[in-house]
């Protein structure tokens, strides 16, 4: 069988410690070729540029793992698109993943990523596709424990697939004392971000605002991505693209005077 | 009764001409607030601005309408968590509204749209919110059919409310020789963006590249929004910002070694 071929991104940039971790572990699952943007995109949502230009350049920074590795100038989701139009052309990857994130992307905050953007761009490809986040925003942050599971959660999506429409969002719980407890396949926990906005004033006395925010989970299930991370167990949830809820079209058909 | 607080934003930024139209049937339901973005915004997703300053800055452009504004440098996600915070404050908006978007945001567009995120950030926050979008992108854009049935959308939102977390995602098909048809409740089409880049050379001999896409529905169905505004119906599909693929979580948990 030949080997698999893995496309890999992620949204802190391709300098990132945690790309680099990343293609360490999918090196061992098959043929491995980076397309990263060239700066951080954390945040990104799943942003794509239609106003503007984008760089498309060859970098040796994987040389040393002998991976193809790109730098682009756009967002996690161009990088996807361009990967699949300009580097892997005629050929399919066989899996999609992006990270691992330096800094966690549970419950809503799939919305704002732009490791799972990546992610979620593979499964609208029609791709199989995972997004890797470290709960831990550290630069320096430790990833060795969290190794072994991104590779038997590759290697799981690789031979058992993924219902269509569907990309994995993994989340690794930071390193601690004790070792992680297992795998829990999850809901997004009905949390939010509580926002501050810090406002200051600029050398010329105009005044600006840098975005601040804590994270609140007010959801007390045992079966959601907070609970599972709190509980050093990785979360697994699966997201899907099509975000119609369905559940309140009849309602608003009953209500409506339309 | 007091007179509904309306908060409008969009993507276009504040000067495109659907946002002013959107202001103009607003002021007929209630008090208007805007916080739109000071530059085009279209595809940025639900990025949100965390690397970098915001700005906010009071504007008079709809000073004629008696309307409070502000531009905001960051994105429309960025806009509503600032109104929230700096210009709301301990006042809660009944209703947020974003566009009228200059495009239409069919199917998995919603991902991508920038009016949209507007939205879904509203309903994040947990308050009543639609995107319009007129299916015309031109920057001259007739939107004088569309206006009534915006404000009979709004009236049905203000007085029967939306489930909470879910927000409206209202198309509407362009001017045409017949009147529109009426309103249908959708779901999202499974319908992609084809891409292809354009690539070029810039004056320095180096490449770069322009995305281009073409918009391909093989969905079949009479209950999508696409569909609808091919049918020269508005349509209005409520979107829900969890993301989980609940029905793929007991497959999951089947299938794999965990």
């Amino acid at each position: 069988m030949a080997k698999p071929l893995i496309l890999v991104s992620n949204d802190d940039g391709i300098t990132a410690r945690g790309i680099r971790h990343l293609v360490e572990v999918m090196v061992e699952l098959g043929e491995v070729i980076v397309v990263a943007p060239d700066s951080p995109q954390s945040g990104m949502g799943h942003a794509i540029t239609i106003g503007n230009t984008l760089r498309l350049t060859e970098t040796d920074i994987f040389q040393d793992l002998g991976v193809l590795a790109y730098k682009c100038s756009g967002t996690p989701a161009d990088c996807v698109k361009l990967a699949k139009h300009h580097v892997l052309k005629e050929r399919n990857p066989d899996l999609v993943v992006s990270g691992v994130n330096h800094g966690s992307n549970l419950a809503v905050s799939v919305l704002y990523s732009g490791t799972m953007s990546a992610a979620i761009e593979g499964a609208i490809e029609g791709y199989k596709a995972i997004g890797f986040s470290l709960c831990d925003f550290s630069y320096k942050a430790d990833f060795t424990h969290s190794l072994e599971h991104v590779k038997h959660i590759a290697n799981e999506v690789l031979k058992k697939g993924l219902m269509p429409g569907v990309a994995l969002s993994v989340n690794i719980p930071p390193k601690q004392n004790q070792s992680i407890r297992g795998i829990k396949i999850c809901r997004q926990a009905k949390a939010h971000w509580e926002e501050e906005f810090d406002h200051r004033k600029d050398p010329y006395g105009r005044p600006y605002f840098w975005l601040q925010g804590n994270f609140v989970n007010n959801d007390k299930g045992e079966d959601t991505d907070v609970w599972a991370v709190d509980h050093n167990y990785i979360s697994v949830v699966p997201c899907q693209y099509d975000m119609t809820a369905h559940h309140t079209i009849a309602q608003i058909n009953d209500d409506w005077d339309i």
